[in-house]
């Protein structure tokens, strides 16, 4: 069976798996990176790390290289990224490939998760879907006909930074009132503090030592246990969510939405307020019409991904 | 050179033309037609235009019919139609194959009309566009690696229902702050009517007899001429399409936004307002990489490119 080397490059781990075409992952190795280092000494530790993996490996099709950021993939060129600030216009995959003699592609993070979602986790046989990677940002991932979507910017998917409430919350990109500035995790997190502070929540404030005990999930299991300002957070990120879901469903009219990244754990609760939104928001569209499910793969849908993307780059089938 | 029927089916005309696959058009009939007429009333009439328009034509490959509304193309059935409030659920292909003894296809206008700027319009040669077309209501449709997006709803496209002001103007779908409800023609009239009624606009009531003398191509006008107030209703107008075309660009980064229908007659003072509002709410990308065009083909998109559907659907290639 063909094999293709998955990277996922964050900006505290590095994680490099050898998969097969049907996404299982047969050997992985990772370890810890220094998010200041030079791109040489990281790049040095990727080739190091991957050379490990494919040591005992037959032949490797391709590396796929999945990392947050915008890039320019055709030159193999990270523009920039959040997890190395000090990287601007890095050239990522020419280095690499010269030192492991394989071809070497890259792609944003979140839409190499989208990918691996769509070939090995919760999109597999779907034609349409969209995924959405909340956790620190909102990423996201468009596949139309089974392809995903980049674009000339290599923006698509940056489902995120739709505007929700104009002059709403500043986000990180300069925009106010996007999905990411009113549903991330350090956006929920924020209003958690808000109500702690101005003692409108005795309940999480019970839960919570530091402020970086406050996330989606511990908020959603106060929200549970009956607290109202828990619940009223829960359903605020809830709705904007919902009205982002909503656009989405009738600009692409997908067979399926994928929600994946740390806030998703928050669950159910945060699932049946999207819902309550979405009665609000979509009626174009039969709300109940509308497929939402969790993402299946985990923290392994981006080293996955990026290793179906190096499968689809050199024409190697996927079954 | 093989030749398609291509048919635009409104509320009061109906337009039947032999379109070439270079989108020339060999023939045109266009009769006038009662929306209050029973579905066999209207495709007899479609059928008998159909077979003067290629009683002189050599063989034709198929027929495409564009027609407002939602519809389940699969089994040639109209769900609604606006322009034919009486009819649900009406049965379109079967009879007109049937009588004309040619496959036949049908579309939603809008996305016919996507077709058309696609392989004979201002998307000549582009892989991903955008096209809204802005009238009545705010029609769409989305156009990834040269295949136009339909859906298992056949939603895909419909771009006027995205929520760009939540708890804003209720549009006519039912939810509150649609991109209809802030820029389609009946809402920038409506608000041309209301500065007229409040007195806040002389220049625009000396050009106006009767309300239905309202359009943005006037209130742009009298814009251009120095009036703040409608000024104002046009910069609104530009905002919110600028708001949905940044979100749009974001999901989709597609190379080309194609802008239609009566609205964009308004021309530069509202493509100028629009620019603005992408300047305020696009970061992700730089604003001026956003391509934004006219359409080019005008009243004749949606029957070349219901052409256009008929050769793709019988895989008769549009060079």
């Amino acid at each position: 069976m063909p094999l293709s080397i998955g990277i996922d490059l964050g900006g505290s781990h590095l994680g490099v798996g050898l998969v097969d075409t049907t996404g299982a992952i047969q050997d992985f190795k990772e370890i810890k990176i220094d998010n200041l280092a030079s791109p040489a000494t990281v790049l040095t530790l990727v080739s190091d790390t991957v050379k490990e993996v494919t040591k005992k490996a037959p032949s490797v099709s391709a590396v796929g290289i999945g990392l947050p950021g915008n890039h320019d993939s055709a030159r193999g060129i990270t523009r920039f990224s959040p997890n190395f600030p000090s990287w601007h216009n890095v050239s990522i995959t020419d280095p690499l490939s010269k030192s492991l003699q394989l071809p070497v592609f890259m792609l944003n993070d979140v839409r190499a998760a989208t990918l691996g979602e769509l070939h090995f986790g919760a999109g597999k046989g779907v034609a349409n879907l969209v995924m959405l990677a909340i956790g620190t940002g909102i990423g996201g991932g468009v596949v139309a006909n089974r392809q995903l979507l980049i674009g000339p910017q290599e923006a698509a998917g940056e489902v995120g930074h739709m505007t929700i409430m104009p002059n709403g919350p500043l986000c990180n990109c300069g925009n106010r009132g996007c999905l990411e500035a009113l549903a991330s995790g350090p956006s929920i997190a924020a209003r958690g503090a808000e109500a702690i502070l101005h003692g409108r929540s005795p309940k999480l404030q019970e839960r919570v030592t530091t402020l970086g005990d406050l996330s989606a999930k511990l908020i959603s299991e106060v929200a549970s246990g009956g607290d109202p300002e828990a619940a009223r957070i829960l359903e605020e990120a809830g709705d904007a969510l919902g009205i982002g879901i909503a656009n989405l469903a009738v600009i692409l009219n997908p067979d399926l939405f994928i929600l994946g990244g740390g806030v998703a754990l928050a669950g159910k609760p945060l699932f049946d307020a999207i819902r309550r939104s979405l009665t609000k928001h979509l009626f174009m569209l039969k709300p109940e019409t509308i497929s939402i499910v969790p993402a299946a793969l985990g923290v392994r849908a981006g080293l996955t991904g990026a290793a179906a993307y190096g499968f689809l780059r050199t024409n190697t089938p996927i079954p």
